[in-house]
């Protein structure tokens, strides 16, 4: 552990003094665990100190501490992102929530009231004990915090029939800039009085106010679902058979990995995966009794109809689920074969066979892997591209190659990021993709609600 | 016709010529006309003319001429409106939409593209013929338009299953105040580009820019409704039948009248509803098949445990319909009564029993009928003062009584409004609801967007 510089030990002293009961880190090995979220940006800063809040209260007096002294603040959730919206500055102090996991369900009123720092499967797990189900599950589920959720308007497997997370968020408390808490919306399930804050707030990435209090609204969970796996020798097939499957039923899943997804779910698993296939489908339905039985031989039927070389179609609970953790596992496993920039692109839904094919193009050109897996039902890929960081070249074509993937998605009338925000590692495509007057727009809200620039300066904008 | 005063003809001169190609109303009984919405605001002023846009470029026309001469600007959907955010001000130009009801639909993307014009029920229509659904239905929906329902973030009796307006919102186009015409979001359907800008405009009524195109989402029809029907002898035993089955099911309508309400659709259309019964609710499941049959038999019997005196259970689709008819008709019929002052408060759902106890206490201490309809799943009731216009005493007590609703629903933890916005005649209460701080909020963004003050203003605050 270095010893910080004189400087450095003054202000960490005075930071303590001023918060005598938050938890300050300050040493070198935490300072550098708070560094990088998932994306590992690699023009992170390093922090002055990480401060742990455990309540609004706590969360204000940092902010006033900050604004006073000029600190830039970076609140971080879990730490999973993948844009890069929680990469540290220089000087900065990361809020990080881990402490604030706190959550009361209502299931009279079917609410749940969190701190952000809650793990979203943990609420999840809590909401299903009472019978209650919250839909939004991106695929860092188990690890990921609804604070960070909320902050990026995280998406998931379920959205294509359930939506995303701000479909769930009914009220929101934050501190804004100069330390005033604002409750906004709240445990009510219409609102109309004034301007959507609720909303506004909902993927600002933490450049508005630290959202220190979320109020969700939970649904009865959906019967069993009905699962359909089929796989295809062509690319371009399968995304023609999701186009006619979305348009046909209501899937409450519809997902997709490629051949390099699917293998590399099997180097680390072994499910026994087809890894001859040029693409895999898993599509569920979730309708009740016969009616979730007809829906899944509609989509087997599809999926045949557009030359599937296989169809799986199982009313067995533990099948489904088996395919369904095969497509969590896809990042993780693609993971190990590499450094990864994590993409998320999403593009109106009878583009995604030329968005396929053309990310396997630039894939090819640029000689490095790239795998893509999709929420396809959304219009939504993560196109995962691998290098090896010890391989400067390859780092570089990486690199032109992730460009490349928005820049396509952009050409097809798509978005840069369809869930997981811009953070630090995407805002140079943010013009090109919504134009120079909508990114104005959004500098004119920043600033009006943050003049002063120290809420995750950097990120978005 | 009055003749105007000659500056008055001086200035739409300059305007007619100006914008050649846009229609300007300005004969004394088309301003008449355009100065009012439904809610009939007393301080409503007398506009400068009514312009009708055809296009997005017809309303950048309008808004740089206004902006130039200082013209304040009043948007105006189908002037349904019950909040008064269509009012108009004095020397203002009525943006008419009118004439901006084109729509195109997608049925393979189920999106559908439409300009804010387009009556609600035509959109309807129009989507059930491509066999597609747009769910928001306010009891509005045959003469209120999109781009109003998207202005005040419109509900609806299929909210308390499907959701609000901003639900389906993927997409807006807005004209803001200098006169740059911005795409917000589009046709896809998961976005976290830059803050959640296309979200902020929904609700916004008018007041941070001008709706000009809107891309909703569409989705499949439900299966028919199975419906039950039930009255009670005691008010807040049907509140309370409704707090269990709103935490028991999943009812995809879930209504209540008062017997007040009743008797006012009765008068006026005879259906043979009960009008001894101090409420009767309506609810429906469109789960399909056997579960639709079950969800009913399980909310009918919710009803009789809460003391029903009468419950009616039908799959048969013309019965059901026949029931949502006479809801509908609750409004007009209770406005054939009287001159209206139309609330729209919501609570929390435990407080709904409180709420409509409250209410009748208000109309018995102040001597004025207020008929309570109602979403009552959604906790969103309107209460609806009566009062004759020609007893000036009457008036000020139905006034008195429209504040108290309000007060009432503020103290029960509830919201002024839930879906018909704030307009002009709430913005009184809007503090003492949401607190200075989030008033400040507003304004601050406001502000920002429209330093100028000529969008809507003094609509929301």
């Amino acid at each position: 552990m270095a010893t910080p510089a004189p400087d450095t030990h003054d202000a960490l002293h005075r930071l303590r003094q001023a918060m005598p009961e938050v938890t300050v880190l300050s040493a070198d090995d935490e300072l550098q665990a708070h560094r990088w979220d998932r994306a590992l940006d690699p023009n992170a800063g390093v922090p002055l100190a990480v401060v742990l809040p455990r309540s609004t209260e706590d969360v204000q007096q940092i902010v006033r501490y900050a604004g006073a002294h000029g600190i830039p603040l970076v609140p971080r959730g879990a730490g999973s992102g993948l844009s890069g919206g929680a990469s540290a500055v220089d000087g900065c102090l990361v809020i990080s929530m881990a402490e604030m996991t706190d959550y009361e369900i209502d299931p009279v009123t079917r609410m749940a009231t969190v701190q952000p720092g809650i793990i979203n499967a943990d609420l999840k797990q809590a909401t299903a004990a009472e019978g209650l189900w919250y839909p939004p599950d991106p695929a860092s589920v188990g690890f990921s915090s609804i604070g960070g959720n909320v902050a990026t308007n995280a998406g998931g497997l379920c959205c294509v029939k359930y939506g995303v997370t701000t479909d769930y968020v009914l009220g929101l408390t934050v501190v804004l800039a100069d330390g005033t808490v604002v409750n906004l919306g709240g445990p009510r399930l219409k609102e109309a009085a004034g301007l959507s804050l609720t909303k506004l707030f909902v993927g600002s990435e933490g450049t508005l106010g630290i959202i220190t209090q979320v109020v969700l609204r939970l649904i009865p969970p959906p019967p069993p679902a009905c699962t359909v796996v089929a796989t295809f020798a062509d690319l371009d097939a399968s995304c023609q058979a999701v186009l006619e499957v979305a348009s046909t039923v209501r899937a409450s899943m519809l997902e997709f990995m490629d051949a390099a997804a699917v293998n590399a779910v099997e180097d680390v698993h072994g499910y026994g995966l087809d890894r001859t296939a040029a693409a895999m489908l898993i599509a569920q339905s979730d309708q009740p009794g016969e009616a979730g039985t007809r829906e899944v031989e509609v989509i087997a039927e599809v999926f045949r109809k557009f030359g599937a070389t296989e169809v799986l179609v199982t009313s067995d609970q533990a099948t489904g689920d088996t395919y369904t953790a095969a497509r969590r596992a896809a990042i993780p496993a693609v993971e190990a074969k590499g450094r990864l920039l994590l993409g998320d692109v999403g593009v109106p839904l009878p583009e995604l066979g030329s968005l396929v094919t053309g990310i396997a193009e630039i894939s090819a050109r640029h000689e490095v892997v790239i795998s893509v897996i999709a929420h396809a039902g959304d219009g939504n890929t993560h196109p995962l591209v691998v290098f090896d960081p010890d391989d400067a070249a390859q780092a570089a074509r990486a690199e032109v190659a992730y460009g490349e993937v928005m820049d396509l998605a952009i050409g097809l009338g798509g978005t840069i990021t369809g869930e997981h925000g811009v953070g630090r590692t995407k805002k140079a495509w943010l013009p090109d993709y919504v134009g120079e007057d909508v990114v104005a727009l959004n500098r004119t809200i920043k600033d009006a609600l943050d003049p002063r620039g120290l809420l995750n300066p950097g990120a978005i904008l």
